[in-house]
């Protein structure tokens, strides 16, 4: 028996990785004064639907429970936070700056390397319409990546403004019914034959083509750029006006993350979503928001191709492996012994391992080896002193077991 | 719209105690060295009927998925690991030592204070069959509760033999296939009546009841206690041979922990299950195994009760949430400065908080108390000079804002 197609098993080595992401993440947003939240992976489907449409309904893992319930994996966490902002709105002071890390789930159609699950960073921001806080939220999402070494050779955020193309298209006289059609085919722009495009663009089609071309520019942009810059992450952006973002409820300020060598998928996206809040809530809480989410699949693949930062999650996680001591048990008599040490050991917080059974001392060295210990305390003839072996120069020395603990906490390199 | 019935929100007070539980929990397995691994949240609803037959589907959150596959959220670990370990039992030295953090699922009748999710930290070792291993395991689950600062007055570890009850059955020469009938009985004495239980038991009655009431010892019993003693930590554990765990597929130790106060359900349980990975891999890989589960509900529910590990929790959250350093704009024209500077020092690890907008002095003030800020930085009047404000004592300096970084690190409070 296997894992689900499009599921995965974290074995050991695959979960440190996947902790070392989750740290990461967590540091550079509480560095931000984000705090971390959580809701519930299922929920009614309901909520995704009142949000995306029927549509959304199709790439569901969705279900009836036992108790007749619509319900739904969750396949994204606005609406979640959407539900969770309105009902606690009185508890909490604007701004809500929250971050999450948690698993999400899409019926895809089964391709290479397309996933059905996966984790991820959500950060938003609520009860904020200042540009103040789509600038914030930008160069939150630039400083994650920063975190695990990437540079500005190696990614770019693309920013747009939804507000530059609803100005455009009002401007041009087309019905406001009919902009979510056309902003969902620039979306594609690039995914799809530009005839495509063209076709479902109509008579704009010229226009548009040439607007994308020559770069389109609006006062927020330029504002966002001139903050961006003041701060030094001027280098990690660029203005692409094609960027639109599928989802209709995006209302402003919206942006998309890249490799720079176009290699991946987008590495993470968002933008502020103005009236998303007050419509699941019925009209009941108004709040104004935006947010951007990013997916632990594209950062891994990104981590392994990029030199720098493949070398320090693997140091992270070789580091993160080792344990401190191994007590190597060279006689059976030793056992209690070192057993009641151990214990005492591990009440100091040092990580500890040992042979549950009796075991060939070569072996019981080798094993310390592979787990990386610092030292191996050696149970035998030396009793009652315990010998001392530094696993890296080889030293060794002999120590009465009672002064033991004291010696070993005297060793810096031994921090527990 | 709310969160369905048995689910949680957990807003950032309830996920800061979450996470200190998660982080305890990680420690102390950490120490034990074991190392951490996690499977997905959805598997086949087969692997969950071939380990506990058709009667677990009822408890299940279970449904068709899009591609007519039978699955289900899983409603416990053990499974998943044994799925896993059989697959890639060639990959690793044995015993394995896994331990994993995640969130389980199950369809329980709706009633005050039973979930139908929780979390769990489960542990396991895999491929040892000496009763080594089941001591290393005890000691474990005990040292993870000693972590939260509970006491042998809070909380007990009751031990029993499944082997025990075998021995006993096999000498009255009960036939073997109604074992399981017989010891299922056992393990719901106390929550049935007496003579509902007398009856199941049927002429082994009364034989069984004195039993258990004389209690009943065996060598492995005994061996237990002498190791946990040489280890300190013989107060915490009771043999208890009515203990059997209602699961079938244990072999032979088994015990659950239980507040002394026995306010609460069970706070974790296990027990040796060395048939179960042969059994659910169809025989292909057969290895000896044993685990224990602990729950985030009953466990959070403990932490309450005693003072100390209350109050152990609560200073853990209240300087998680505590930001380094607020930054007060008592000027916009500092605005652009002042942000410069917090992307430095965050760049150096600080936690820093600032207005988004323009707001009253006084007001910032508030909000760095509110957020538990060591320091203030003021840009304003005293450009380019910055004042620094001791949130503890009040003291203010005017700082070069050239040297503010220098200044801010020589601070040994203001640790990042």
């Amino acid at each position: 028996m296997q894992a689900l197609p499009g599921f995965r098993d974290f074995l050991p080595e695959d979960c440190a990785k996947r902790s070392y992401i989750f740290m990461r993440w967590r540091e550079v947003a509480r560095r931000y004064g984000f705090v971390e939240w959580e809701g519930p992976p299922l929920e009614l489907t309901e909520l995704y639907r009142k949000k995306s449409g029927e549509e959304i309904v199709h790439q569901l893992f969705n279900f009836i429970d036992k108790g007749e319930r619509e319900v739904a994996l969750r396949p994204e966490l606005t609406p979640t936070l959407a539900r969770v902002a309105a009902a606690h709105e009185r508890e909490f002071k604007k701004p809500l700056k929250w971050f999450s890390i948690g698993q999400f789930f899409r019926y895809e159609k089964q391709q290479r390397g397309r996933l059905r699950e996966h984790f991820q960073l959500n950060c938003d921001i609520v009860g904020e319409a200042d540009l103040a806080a789509d600038i914030e939220l930008l160069a939150l999402c630039i400083d994650v990546l920063r975190e695990f070494g990437f540079t500005a050779n190696d990614f770019v955020v693309r920013i747009s403004d939804r507000e530059f193309w609803t100005d455009f298209l009002r401007e041009k006289g087309v019905a406001a019914d009919q902009w979510d059609e056309i902003l969902q085919a620039i979306d594609k722009l690039g995914r799809e034959p530009r005839e495509k495009t063209a076709e479902k663009l109509g008579n704009l089609a010229e226009h548009i083509f040439a607007t994308l071309k020559n770069g389109g520019e609006s006062e927020k942009l330029s504002k966002i750029l001139n903050a961006l810059r003041v701060r030094g992450l001027a280098d990690f952006v660029a203005i692409d006006i094609g960027i639109v973002r599928g989802l209709a409820y995006y209302t402003g300020i919206v942006f998309e993350v890249f490799d720079r060598a176009g290699k991946f998928r987008a590495i993470a996206g968002g933008g502020r979503y103005d009236n998303l809040i007050g419509q699941l809530s019925d009209g009941a809480v108004s709040l104004p928001a935006l947010g951007f989410a990013m997916g632990d699949v594209v950062l891994g693949e990104l981590i392994n191709e990029a030199p720098h930062a493949r070398e320090a999650i693997e140091q992270a996680i070789a580091s993160d492996r080792k344990i401190d001591i191994y007590v190597v048990i060279a006689k059976e008599e030793r056992r209690a012994d070192a057993l009641g040490q151990i214990q005492e050991l591990r009440d100091r917080g040092y990580r500890i391992d040992y042979p549950l059974t009796q075991t060939k001392v070569a072996r019981q060295f080798e094993t310390a080896e592979d787990l990386g210990a610092h030292v191996a305390l050696l149970y035998g003839d030396e009793w009652p002193q315990v010998k001392i072996k530094n696993m890296a120069t080889a030293q060794q020395e002999l120590v009465p077991h009672d002064h033991l603990l004291a010696h070993l906490q005297a060793q810096p390199s031994l921090s527990s």
